[in-house]
């Protein structure tokens, strides 16, 4: 059962009228007659012959728009140049911009942002490099860096088509948690590049986001960034997923009443986002752990030539179980999916163990229908805002890196990650706690400072945090 | 005769005082014996043993600065944290932020501008790649790219170092023009891997401004990076102070009532920024150009290991005189340095022709002391603030990055620069004009859109501009 989500479009049409030919009332018939709906109108620019207008119309759906087009086509005199609508619209020029901090307002003012009196700046820069974290913006900045190869559910689309995510991520970074983060979207896909290109421009970044880059490339790019650079670099897709994930699974055990170490979880599509999610919920103290992917239940009878298959299978499943996903999923506690729609049924629900705990986080399907699964699951969470318990990494990414940022980390670990998780999780308060509310909302305001407090103490905790801990950010002229 | 700049400096001391042993009244009569003076005390952290306070005090230089540190230091309570000053305070965590354009208010806004509805602003670019121009923020975006080889007068101080320089041109594009621009400071001197990182990088960019990059390398890598890239490519250094320099000398001659194409004009130091001048001198009329460097006048008697004089002595100097400086400015109506202190004598202007022109542009010591220089000369301009006829680039490069911008150009070219050149000069009434007035401020508000404006003229006519004339700016959802 597919979920409709048609709720009426506005588009916008830019038209081109001959004004010999053309009049308003010709126009507004054959929209009129075509189904649509006009709102508004608006002129763009006249000449003796011709005028533009925008004219922004209620059409049904997209196809009823290109209905629409086809019949302002078919009017010798009226040149339909473009349709755009609210999305698009939102989109022009770009949704992120560079400001100052402060205004220049005198020649004062300039002699000392600009030259001469910055050459002092860059002089003390010049003796101790790693003043850039008082004296420029590396500070507070991220890259958000991708080569565009894995954008949404899209694939390789390439770096053009990667900046809107890009950029949507960089407004949510500074909206959620105040931190700086520039879209960096690179033409190339060879790795080597990439790391050699991420090395070369991170003077200026406090940290590295990286975001949409095909697995299993993805794995070597983060492990080499991470060795060589003295910043962190985050692969949100994988880590940020984590997190989220063990958020929900920490406030679903709590739900049902099950200790994390004693829940059997099965874990669906063994990619990037499921060995991350996996490693999470190992080091949050799950010891049954089963991965399945396809060649059914992944063990060590078996030699994969998939690399992560082959760490998973001797790093999980303990009794070396085989078979399908039947065999794991009965008695199983919880089940992860990252795989695709369909792949759960009401019959695996059924055969696991009482009040069974289901993420179905596959985009824009999950492996069930959610309405389907209801009434035999306890605990549901999807990847989707249109029901209750949603797994977004809105949740994470901006608090982890303002919490990195604040302490000069110089990695984000996994005592990092799992402060994260279980911070997200203690938003949730043990008298709102229910199976529909697991997760706190992505517009929950407390969670980006929750999360980069408990990030800040596992740094220092386990010894990443370069920033002195009363340090206010002066920085010493002499 | 050096100019002096001592106005005073108000530091903060950031100080750890021993509460057992320091009380507020003995670190004052210190400080005060020292001879500083104290405007104000503020409370940083106060723990059972210790008190951090940042005491402000105005000093009447660095040393004297240094000479309290000292003062302070042989108290033993007290310890001297860090000392900073308005410059550096002002440099605190950076110049510039990355702000979202809009707020994400509600579920409806974050489906928009991130998942799921971004999918289809990325379909459109997969399609299209030239949509990022009216979808993303490339449509005025500028990267402010440096190695750090040639910052300031500093030399190859690395990209570190580079940074402040970089952010402050960051500001100055937004608040004179409006244009979002990024700093890029690249930690490689490679030309082959800047040019490679550019051009991965540059996707999101409408525009590369090179900046503070050693010559000869500066030359190679601005040339193949504008063959290879279909945005403008433009090494401020070099064009940006061509621009502006043309500007006061089409100003200059109006003053001496002296036409382009009858001046003889000598330029000393044929760097990167010497030959552009020349280009652009030449470009703008001139037909008697003659360059000095260390082997004299560059003339086509000799051969030069330095491809740029080699280019030089066959593109300028006419009549091939050869000799020195002195026997170059004999008659000569314009003297153009970039060079360094001590480069121009009384003498030397004395035997120029008669209302002689001096852009003495070294920094910060110009080629003559203006005071010097002024009884001699009748139009004097330099690269100081602090005496009149200022040749600051800050009036091309906004300008002329937001006309290249709006229309779309793929190049900043000739006919562009010349144009621009000309905005600049044209901001000086006839009314206004006068031997101390051939330049208009740095804060003119009218500077940058006069000089977009003329830029967007000139790329339409020289067919570089890509965006329709009455293009609002929409894009087609279809």
């Amino acid at each position: 059962m597919a979920i409709q989500h048609n709720v009426g479009l506005s588009l916008i049409f830019r038209l081109e009228l001959l004004n010999s030919n053309t009049t308003f009332g010709k126009l507004a018939s054959i929209i009129g007659e075509a189904g649509g709906d006009i709102i508004a109108v608006d002129v763009i620019r006249v000449t003796r012959e011709t005028v533009i207008r925008d004219v922004t119309i209620n059409v049904s759906n997209r196809d009823h728009g290109k209905q629409i087009v086809s019949a302002l086509e078919t009017e010798p005199g009226i040149k339909v140049i473009n349709v755009s609508d609210r999305t698009f619209l939102m989109h022009l020029g770009g949704k992120v911009e560079v400001t100052p901090k402060i205004k220049v307002k005198n020649r004062d003012d300039l002699s000392r942002v600009y030259t001469p009196h910055v050459a002092r700046v860059c002089e003390a820069l010049h003796e101790d490099p790693s003043k850039a974290f008082q004296l420029t913006i590396k500070r507070n900045t991220v890259a958000v860096v991708s080569d565009g190869t894995a954008v949404l559910g899209l694939g390789d689309i390439g770096p053009y088509a990667a900046i809107p995510v890009m950029e949507g991520k960089a407004m949510l970074f500074k909206q959620f948690a105040g931190v700086d983060a520039f879209p960096v979207c690179l033409d190339t896909k060879d790795p080597d590049e990439i790391v050699k290109i991420v090395k070369s421009i991170a003077p200026i970044f406090g940290g590295i986001n990286l975001e949409d880059i095909a697995s299993p490339r993805c794995f070597e790019i983060e492990e080499r960034l991470k060795e060589e650079l003295d910043i962190p670099v985050f692969h949100d897709d994988q880590h940020g997923t984590a997190v989220v994930l063990l958020a929900g699974l920490i406030n679903a055990a709590k739900v049902v009443g099950k200790k994390l170490e004693n829940l059997k979880v099965v874990v669906v599509g063994i990619g990037a986002a499921g060995v991350a999610c996996s490693k999470m919920i190992l080091a949050a103290g799950v010891k049954n752990l089963i991965g399945v992917d396809r060649p059914g239940i992944l063990n060590r009878n078996e030699k994969y030539e998939n690399e992560m298959w082959s760490w998973y299978a001797a790093h999980t499943n303990p009794d070396n179980i085989t078979g399908t996903l039947a065999d794991a999923i009965r008695g199983a506690d919880v089940f992860v999916g990252l795989s695709g729609p369909g792949v759960l049924t009401v019959d695996h629900i059924r055969s696991m163990a009482q009040d069974p705990i289901v993420f179905a986080m596959a985009n824009p399907d999950p492996e069930i229908d959610p309405e389907l699964a209801e009434p035999h699951v306890r605990v549901m969470a999807t990847g989707r805002s249109d029901f209750p318990n949603q797994i977004n990494n809105v949740l994470c990414f901006p608090g982890i890196f303002k919490g990195a940022l604040q302490c000069r980390a110089r990695t984000i670990n996994e005592e990092m990650k799992l402060a994260a998780a279980r911070a997200i999780a203690s938003v949730v308060t043990d008298e709102e706690l229910s199976e529909h509310y697991i997760i706190p909302s992505v517009f929950n305001k407390r969670v980006a400072d929750v999360v980069s407090e408990a990030v800040v103490e596992a740094a220092y905790h386990s010894g990443v945090a370069r920033r002195e801990r009363w340090d206010a950010g002066s920085s010493n002229i002499f």
